[in-house]
């Protein structure tokens, strides 16, 4: 087999000798773009499919069909964080599978605040995946009496915001999810902020301005609605059966 | 002024009249890719941000710094719907505005049914930006006779599920919202094609297998997680002070 790895190809190496782990690349998160990073989340979660199918190899092509992506931007993507992938075998799917997660940190759990106990909020407590593979709920926080101390329904608690600093603190939290109204959106981040928080996953359609050092990630559900609605035709005429 | 386009600036033109409009370029939506469409959309939000700051002109460099874009990617995007942008000038940011607005469709208003009348459901049927700017909540649908009849916070009702094909029909509504459970995904998702939808949202964390004509858009909220958490260093010895 051999190692030289050609233009326009796979990254390809010597099969490392089994159970060989290779180190980590060096490579500064900062450096990585939002979308690199979104990306290596996608591949996560796409190599997770095709393990529990049985698969073990996959070519880049071959992954970019079955899933809808870009083979170029896989391998570009994958040679950023490492060197993956076997001369006329593919990549490891087991074993890329368990470096990418890695990376993301999803081999650790990360515990998660979430302040807003509204109706998103309860349903981000709620969900599958903000209470598995590398996270967990920490805990679910509002302002609102009448709300502080019911459970949601797979029982995580409401907290009052008075104890938030106090929790992140003592459960080494550095995420949390903002799910209030836009109104107070600003005084939460302020304090999530001045609670120790590093990151912060905004759902409330407003900017917030934050100290450096905190990163935020606006989250804007209309954008999948208007992405969707592009490739519709304009609406019919009202009153065309369907 | 040149109408002389060059390699590497930006697409230019003479100005057109006051009150010309260009017309469509002829561009096929099924030939744009998703991460295209979606990057449209964010455009659309940031000119609104412009245009209210009342910023007439914009050139691809500066839109890019402000909203941390790449700028040949805009000027890529933008030249795939048409023609703007005046030299030495930059682009007409409120005619560029309503142009890609027009081209998203955001100057109709296009209904939409949520399925799903749970915690995600009822905050989505609220959410500010699926009711306004292109879009209104033609329904929001339940199977549980408990929820049916009840109200969210700004007032859609709860309606039968049984009801679907005949609002679908009455109200031409191209777009359904899923936020049933995982586990009764593959069946709403059906219901919704026999109902006549053409586009699906789905929140569920399952693969639907839909016939060809049908575009899903997956939503997986995780992602936004694991990005953020991507930059973080890892959890810090619990019981540290933050």
């Amino acid at each position: 087999m051999k190692t030289v790895i050609e233009r326009g190809e796979d990254v390809s190496r010597r099969r490392p000798a089994a159970g060989t782990r290779r180190p980590h690349p060096a490579f500064d998160p900062r450096a990585v773009s939002e979308f690199t990073a979104t990306r290596l989340s996608v591949y996560v979660r796409c190599l997770a499919v095709l393990e529990a199918e049985g698969v073990r190899h996959v070519s880049s092509q071959h992954f970019a069909r079955r899933f809808d992506l870009n083979s170029a931007q896989i391998r570009k993507d994958l040679a950023t964080f490492g060197e993956f992938g076997v001369r006329g075998v593919g990549y490891e799917v087991s074993e890329l599978h368990k470096h990418l997660a890695s990376i993301l940190g999803l081999d650790r759990t990360r515990r998660v605040v979430i302040i807003g106990a509204g109706h998103l909020g309860q349903a981000l407590a709620d969900y599958g995946g903000f209470q598995s593979d590398g996270f967990a709920i920490a805990a679910l926080f509002d302002n609102d009496a009448g709300k502080i101390g019911a459970r949601t329904r797979t029982g995580i608690a409401v907290r009052d915001i008075a104890e938030l600093a106090a929790i992140v603190a003592r459960e080494g939290v550095a995420i949390g999810v903002i799910t209030v109204p836009a109104s107070a959106a600003a005084s939460v981040a302020r304090r999530c902020v001045a609670a120790g928080l590093k990151a912060l996953l905004n759902f409330a359609p407003v900017r917030l301005n934050l100290p450096p050092g905190v990163r935020v990630r606006n989250v804007d559900l209309k954008i999948h609605l208007e992405t969707l609605a592009f490739y519709i035709p304009s609406p019919a005429t009202k009153g065309a059966p369907a």
